[in-house]
């Protein structure tokens, strides 16, 4: 209706899927498979997976969506009385609505940094053994962290190695949430960490699909022996088992038969970078420095309004120096359109 | 890999997507929309949905499947010490894993038989109203069916009509899960019940798409305009909602553009009936007279073994008559399968 | 104010607690304790309960009422897709208004019967082995049963033990709920049972303390070493510590010095086989054949109204018989109450 | 065993109950009465306590303990998507195993500070009512404060007013857990508080007995009558309903009768600030300035093992200043050993 459309960048699921996504539904539409993901195309699917990850003795569950995913993921690893921790700024403690106490877990915030570190663990675990009343508290059992996090911070190979040791010693499950993995893969050169490396450096993971070209769909990665049993009884009762479960299959068939996840990641990251060096050359402020594809800058309330009427931004908060918003690229995002969105400064 | 493929009719979620719907999400891949149902696509398949129905006032809501569906819907409308009554063989009682339960709430499992009645829910509202020792027990507050039922059994307009002024009487909440509405649907001769009657005969209601041609999705309409408020937040957190929620606007929208849904239905309820009418001509017994998608025939083990070979059939359950087999049609089923299916027996 | 007092027999604790637990408490109320039932006076209840078990293996948690006791054990040993078996009639299915369910956990009721039997459960297990599609399906991993039940029925040692070795079989828990213990163990002559058997032949009980002299109070027995790491975290989390713990310490510590807990038991009994035995004599009929403190009469309406205005009993059903009546004796009950109660017929 | 007993000044709950109380449960003891909290004692108990908050509308109940009550009292008051707002250090957040998570609620903790403000709770609800993606989050719905707090802390009766407008203003749920009121109000003098204020000023609160002479038990107001149906199903849900109800009726007719909590918490304070002053005068730190029963003391750790030898205390936190250390009095503490606790330092 409107003469000039506005463009979205204020999230990376307002596109459809990589093309050959589409492509190969439409090659395997009339085929008839089994249901719940027991079909040969998840067959599939699953052995690029454990190629790329160079291991198979993990087990993998494709599952709908983010929030699902985690509640699914961590009800499966907690007792009753047990909570997981998290940083405050972390996607189960902020953006589920709850879901993660829904099933009846305590979210245990403990820090407002950007980062969760070995250091915050032990410190908790520390008190969490010593306190002699420590049956009155939450038990901490599971560390969860994202990566990249909500504001596009990463981990290094290294801050992982340290993290999940910590986890080890005092027997906590370490959860990495990859909701974005796609975009932390990109960033080898400041993380020195590669999909390979995932397997050994935490308990439980999942591979984001929705966020990183598919239309929906994260794949969990189950390393640890004891939370493998029973894993899709969990899921089946919180509604995250798929009927025609090949459609998720198909996905992740998609992304991980050859190198297409790590090409859309590396794309999203590019062009996030090209756009944050080309507004840092006009002196644009970055509330975070972020070097995946989501990037958060500061601007006045009047340029705001003015970028309102060509981009949909995520308004992020606002604090004394401006209006923070979210930029976020995607696989489908085109270098003439961050152009233009460069131009706009 | 073998040389004559086995054909699946064990159930309506074996095929992939009507034809209508993938090339839908061809056209419609490279538009940005925005997040979470709140896009144009699903706008535009309420409006058609809501023209089926002839009622304005009911709101809409793009779910994911049915297990998460009767999940967000059941624990939206009930208190903690409230409960569900369902016939023993509901859905929710028996086929998903305790995910009702999983919410705090007890499925009251009322009676044995195939349907429930006004009759056997005012049986139970006497005695919970009469019971001075009430508040030891769960209170039923809503009454659960399948239209048709996990059997394929049908309710007739008038059976849906007493049975909701019953609710009404004393209060209870009638929720009416439609799976495979599209097969009840095309037995009009059986029930006299048009989609738009049913706006009028429950209070909740959801319109299966997973199991009627969709890749996946259900669509909730509330009527009662107390379970209407917040309860997309309900959706977020029982994980229950897409974040490309166009992808659920896009089946809709093709269901119910114009009648493909009816259609549908309609295609699979004529070959089940042919397939059932050609088995009773060679003296195959049945262990329900269904007029929907899904017969259950009985048959010897022998015959079962046989079967196997060629067809995948769900075993439903075994008794003394021999061995219960499910047969499913759908929109991909074609007359020259049910035809080699027939020449079996 | 009335001139004639009516008197309860509906239930077993319309009554305060036998005089030796006040006079403990009336010794005990200036001492100071630490709270949480790890007090001096927890531990030599505990100690006493050990030696009548002539079991040193056992851990023994004090709770406070059945209701809390049965949700704190049962969503202790469960994950969340697991349920508990239990007959239609369990306490846990009828008169606790969903405390299992609202902790996640569906009661499986697998029989009308009024007894639970080895047989059942294998029934149970096979299915739930056998069955290829069991991941749609609450999974069963504990049986729970009442000794008695809740209509006075017994257990004997036989069937107790035919019962946990098929437990054992099919891995599931068996946790005996023993509100009523103290009347069960009075009834050796009918069940070969003693108290020192019961640890041999379940993973988990409780000994009930309100029901049976006590003010309030349940004795949780763990004997299965898997259930016993963290139980106390689970307590605190349901609300079912105590904060001056000693108060159920000091009740199982008079309890369980000497005989107390198995005469209060006796003298429940051998009133209501007095009741039982006199009433038949006069033709009147019983519900059931219960030989312990619950007894279920059949009486007319109009003689129900009579007994109305000089006792209170229990409405337990009505039926084409007439009126059923349930009243219990305890350890307050008298002989002059009960010739009074017969003088009626 | 100990040639000197070591004297337990650790916590209010370390005590038996007042002797008033064990006095009426001796005379009361064989009364038969009917269960469940619906006895002549209860009654008599409900209209005292409403005689006190000059309020005849509120609905009373009597629950066990203080974790359970702020289970049923939140559970009740919130739909699964909606949280309890707190202080960091809340009961409900630090120290009750995440009771509330448990019923599936998020305790929403929205500051450090030791008080909640009217100001902190309006900052949250505009950021709430302004965020477009709101659904995302989990719904404020209650405000929870305890008075007086964790650490000792009052309200006066204008930051009550304040905070209970606000909460009216934005359609929060204010409710206070008065665990141990009694000690709140003996500070007149600071906060000009009186418990007829309390219904005015909050929509659900309770009146503590297990830390204010009474052997356990805690009395729910609700003055909201949204509240106000089908209580007691929530309380037997969640094992929250003694069957010998008359316990706690006996225990708050004492209180009530005439004036006994009142004085139970004057004496507390009288000795706590005596403590206070004494301390003071001898240069000891204080870690919080508590007008309240709980002292919190700075030593150094040396103090704290001299200390250790003849007195229980709760050993806090640990900070670069030196060992916090918490001491309570109560309705049982003498003169006499406040002195010889002085006479440490």
């Amino acid at each position: 209706m409107e003469t000039e459309k506005i463009i979205m960048l204020h999230c990376d699921y307002a596109e459809g899927a990589h093309p050959n996504i589409l492509k190969k539904m439409q090659e395997t539409n009339l085929l008839q498979t089994v249901g719940y993901g027991e079909d040969e195309i998840c067959a599939e699917a699953r052995k690029f997976i454990k190629k790329h990850l160079k291991n198979e003795n993990v087990d993998i569950h494709f599952l709908i969506g983010g929030t699902s995913t985690n509640q699914v993921v961590i009800s499966s690893c907690l007792r009753p009385f047990e909570g997981v921790l998290s940083i405050e700024s972390g996607h189960i403690n902020c953006h589920e609505t709850g879901a993660i106490e829904a099933t009846g877990h305590k979210v245990i915030s403990i820090t407002k940094e950007q980062k969760m570190t070995a250091e915050m663990v032990e410190k908790f675990c520390i008190l969490q053994e010593s306190n002699p009343s420590c049956v009155h508290c939450v038990r901490g059992k599971m560390v969860y962290i994202s990566l990249p996090t909500e504001y596009g911070i990463l981990y290094t190979k290294k801050e992982l190695e340290d993290l999940y040791n910590m986890c080890k010693k005092y027997n906590l499950y370490l959860f990495i949430d990859g909701a974005r993995l796609a975009c932390a893969l990109a960033c080898y050169e400041q993380t020195n960490l590669k999909i390979e490396d995932l397997p050994n450096l935490c308990d439980v993971m999942y591979i984001g699909g929705t966020k990183c070209g598919a239309l929906f769909g994260e794949a969990v990665i189950i390393v640890n022996d004891a939370i493998k049993p029973y894993f899709r009884y969990n899921m089946k009762q919180r509604g995250a088992m798929l009927a025609k479960g090949r459609l998720l299959g198909i996905q992740f068939y998609e992304l991980f038969k050859d190198n297409l996840y790590f090409e859309i990641g590396k794309k999203a990251v590019d062009l996030a970078m090209y756009l944050k060096e080309e507004l840092k050359k006009k002196g644009v402020k970055f509330f975070i420095d972020s070097y995946t594809n989501q990037q958060f800058i500061i601007v006045s309330k009047e340029k705001k309004n003015e970028l309102d009427k060509k981009f949909c931004l995520t308004l992020w908060e606002e604090n004394e120096e401006g209006v923070i918003l979210r930029a976020c690229t995607s696989w489908a995002t085109t270098k003439e359109t961050i152009d233009k969105f460069i131009a706009m400064f």
